[in-house]
């Protein structure tokens, strides 16, 4: 087989929200398209990638480097041993070439968002959903049927009341999720107890809301909201401090006994290692949300799969942001936690496909080859339109 | 004053050599120009910057975010308090506007590139040296008149037999170099033996020989090659491991008496921090090689140098990657151990001033406005280039 050409194009993500650190109304992603040679059902099979929010896209990245170093590579490069499929770990090689260690961001993204591309196409080709591929490589062919989601929202707006979030948590329980997330942090303490309070007067218990601190807090902040937060005994404590100050982590998991969750702006194994290693996290309570998307792609992600196993972590630890169908097969497929969900927000690259309810915060996985973006319409009609 | 244009080119460097991990005949630097409406000596002031060696031309994401940025900001956001100069803090803040915490690579790199764009900017408006700015600003006004140099060189070519690498190296003593360094790990050990013994002969002793790995080694034989270089008493052993596996550095420490090297691979100050927590590095012996125009500029370099100060370390400790003049002038105006240097290769970007003679591995600076890049010919013909 070949790769006939790979398409890239920055889009816009539809959102008029912020969080603690960026205004998404600014922030774009890129869509690639691999196009190939084997004909399934009639027409060539193409792959789709795109990045997860909250990083740009690496436009320039694909264009300069990324993109002509796939084209450029020979197919003993980059297909598997009888030649009838791309080899997403060659490719990771081939895409990794001239690259120096360290200074995992950007061209994490960029390769992440080939790397999807690249798996949709291998699981096309075997004309298979991708989380079955996967659960029967990695895992003896065992499926989750259904994957935990959690609907994150919660963010801040101009003019946004309480009344407000309580509708918006509303709509999420009526839409089936039972966890939600607000964002914490982009308020006083105070205010933000407030936001809380009113949430749990819809969703019932502490079990049920998980809250965003997107990394903002010094350590004496971060040691208020904990004390402040604990009675509540919500699903989680998400990124308290910045993601890189391992040592704070630790300070904080000894006197916030309950659930931390972290890891979506680290972009590598060697990143994810240093947190395990020294974030004084616990297998047996907190979360790890590291997003394939955004870290050189699922050869990386199994890398840091390997490496969670040897340190006593599961993969049910695992619940990777950025709410895209990709760590959704993931989930599936290798047994994760579970996956972020954004409804409404992000679109069209947020959620998942058409026609599958969420129910009790559980949600199925269409049963379509690759990775299932055919089955998401508005999603499906712009990846569509980069080659049609 | 006013910014009144910012210019972009990628540029190929002049290189025909390999580390243990990349081909630099492939690699290229960014070179940008920051035009202003203030007049000095008759012209509008302007300010260079570019990158270092070993990453990519960032053309991609200074084109999309971070020139666009700059260009948008007003006057009060860039400028200083009289609006006589440009503020380089207060443009780091405007750059990293809706950019998340963590995942520190590639935009280190394009900010890094404006930032020295930006300083030179700021000491040709003062018409003085940029190292005495720095001095007056940081330093009480004192300024290191010369600073310690190293040859950085040795590198793997195919057909490069020891003679070669012998008389490379003799190159360096006739050129004022009396310390030089040499790639190891791209052949076996008994074979970098026979090399290093072959400089030794050269130079003398082990004290004026560095060696470096480039991250390659796994545990094994990075203690493999510690006990095999420690009766050689070398200058130092760099980048023996990944940049980011602290606790592998942590280890080495323990076995390795002798001085250690690194840093250059990590481009922020959560990351140097991260090193100086963990990875068990010693401030009585080591040396730190974080690179301004890789990670974020010179503000950033200023929050590393407070760090590392709460930590213990000097920034004697620092010898910077890159052998550019930006990184000179901090050595001369804050006071570093020196600055790497890479004779004859990196062209035009590499080296410094014409008629600035090296001796006894010491270099002086020349009393021009600005970085200096004008006193390099080769090099402000290049940049020249951009606006002219």
């Amino acid at each position: 087989m070949k790769i006939t050409n790979i398409i890239e194009r920055a889009v816009p993500i539809d959102s008029q929200i912020r969080n603690a650190f960026i205004d998404f109304s600014k922030m774009d992603v890129s869509a690639v398209v691999i196009v190939t040679d084997v004909i399934r059902n009639g027409k060539p099979v193409v792959g789709y990638g795109f990045n997860s929010n909250g990083r740009y896209a690496p436009s320039g990245l694909l264009r300069d480097r990324f993109i002509p170093r796939l084209l450029d590579a020979t197919d003993d490069q980059i297909l598997n041993e009888d030649g009838s499929n791309l080899d997403p770990h060659k490719i990771r090689s081939v895409l990794m070439t001239g690259e120096k260690p360290g200074g995992h961001g950007e061209r994490s993204t960029a390769v992440g968002v080939l790397d999807m591309a690249v798996w949709d196409v291998v699981a096309k080709v075997l004309d298979q959903p991708l989380f079955q591929v996967l659960a029967d490589r990695y895992r003896g062919g065992t499926v989750d049927k259904r994957v935990f989601v959690y609907a994150a929202g919660g963010y801040y707006h101009p003019g946004k009341g309480l009344a407000e979030l309580q509708q918006e948590m509303r709509d999420y329980l009526d839409m089936g999720y039972s966890v939600v997330k607000m964002k914490i942090g982009g308020a006083p303490l105070e205010e933000d107890l407030r936001r809380i309070e009113a949430v749990l007067d819809v969703v019932g218990s502490g079990d049920h809301l998980a809250v965003d601190a997107n990394g903002r807090f010094d350590e004496p902040t971060a040691i208020a909201y904990g004390e402040a937060l604990e009675p509540y005994g919500l699903f989680w404590y998400e990124e308290p401090v910045e993601p890189l100050d391992y040592e704070l982590h630790a300070r904080l998991a000894e006197v916030y006994p309950l659930p931390l969750a972290t890891g979506e702006n680290l972009f590598s194994m060697p990143d994810a290692r240093n947190l395990i290693r020294h974030g004084g996290l616990r297998p047996d309570r907190d979360w790890l949300q590291f997003d394939c998307a955004l870290s050189y792609g699922l050869v990386e992600y199994l890398d840091i799969l390997e490496m969670l196993e040897q340190y006593g972590w599961s993969p049910r630890n695992c619940i990777p942001h950025g709410g895209h169908q990709l760590s959704l097969n993931i989930a599936a497929g290798l047994g994760l936690g579970g996956n972020e969900s954004y409804p409404g927000v992000f679109q069209p690259f947020g959620g998942f496909a058409d026609d599958v309810p969420v129910e009790d915060s559980y949600v199925g996985l269409p049963e379509v080859p690759g990775v299932g973006f055919e089955a998401k319409s508005t999603l499906y009609s712009v990846l569509k339109s980069l080659h049609e």
